[in-house]
């Protein structure tokens, strides 16, 4: 890793298939360019309001695109993929977690986060509520008394809700999102177009 | 070209910057896959109302990213490009152009439809009014009197129209927008999984 050069900002929201797709191809991507990548997830509804948008998958016509183009990219990637029954689901309560455990332990939260994604987009499992939550918590290793203690906590809320008006601040509109020394990147499509900035320094 | 093969579509709006970057790369497109490509200009205005969106560049924050990312796409792809002024503009005049030259010699209507782009994304001219496309086809070599007389006549207007009508059945949604036998493939950075797919018979 190059200490010199700031982390790569990875935003995304638990419940988008492209953010998934993306969780399960950063860790290459991170190890190709040599850069740190900082997991930022945010919640895409609050940040949709902003932008007049509705959620990609109710847009007539282009929606059903999307829903195409999840599974292909998915199978595209060699990456496990169920379209979740219920679709898409408020993911406060992820995103919480995820920091919670980030404060005690940046690699543990990564582990979390590739869990949760997995528990939704392969395995069938509504993450949307705290007790589902903490059951992927629980099996990735997570102390889930401590997690639920801290769900509670209103310090939790308000630390969480700073990540998503950071997402705001730094002008994303979707997920994934990459920012690379100030330069952004929307999509998984682009995740290929970040690296050769990286590695040729832009153009 | 594999002519046992029905050819690939192509379908753009002439006021698309990422049409004119698609322009600019399917000539290679085509002769890698050995496919014919079948261009098929149409009126992404109309097209939008059916899915409830605004143009591109009038979404809040998207927009400011849309609009960075067309220079940076085109720099990418060492294609010329400047913004133009006036942006974006009606393209009926050009796309009835194009569908009136491709009754007559279909060389000559990609010839003119790169022309055209070429006049709007980098050379700084305005290409909404008739006139304006009239000498765009003049210098394409075209027989602009009667490319004039044909775009005051109510059956090339129709033409033109069932193209449009033939976009909406087909479930365009944006610009540029590929269908490879049944296939849809939206976005330049989209091209390159579409080449794939052809090479691989899909997955």
């Amino acid at each position: 890793m190059n200490a010199a050069k700031p982390p790569i900002d990875f935003y995304f929201d638990f419940s988008s298939p492209y953010g998934y797709i993306a969780s399960e191809l950063v860790d290459g991507f991170e190890q190709r360019v040599g850069r740190a990548v900082t997991w930022r997830p945010m919640l895409l509804g609050p940040i949709l309001k902003l932008t007049g948008q509705p959620p990609l998958i109710e847009i007539p016509i282009k929606g059903d695109y999307a829903r195409r183009d999840f599974a292909r990219s998915a199978r595209h990637h060699k990456i496990a993929y169920r379209h979740p029954e219920k679709f898409p689901i408020g993911t406060v309560a992820a995103m919480r977690a995820f920091y919670w455990t980030h404060d005690h332990d940046h690699g543990q939260a990564r582990a979390l986060a590739k869990a949760l994604f997995r528990a939704y987009f392969s395995q069938g499992h509504d993450i949307g509520s705290v007790p589902a939550v903490l059951e992927v918590a629980r099996g990735a290793g997570i102390d889930a008394a401590g997690l639920a203690a801290a769900l509670e906590d209103p310090a939790l809320k308000e630390r969480a809700k700073r990540e998503v008006d950071c997402a705001v601040a730094a002008r994303v509109f979707g997920s994934p999102y990459f920012i690379v020394d100030g330069e952004p990147f929307w999509g998984v499509d682009r995740m290929g177009m970040a690296e050769e900035w990286i590695r040729t320094g832009g153009w």
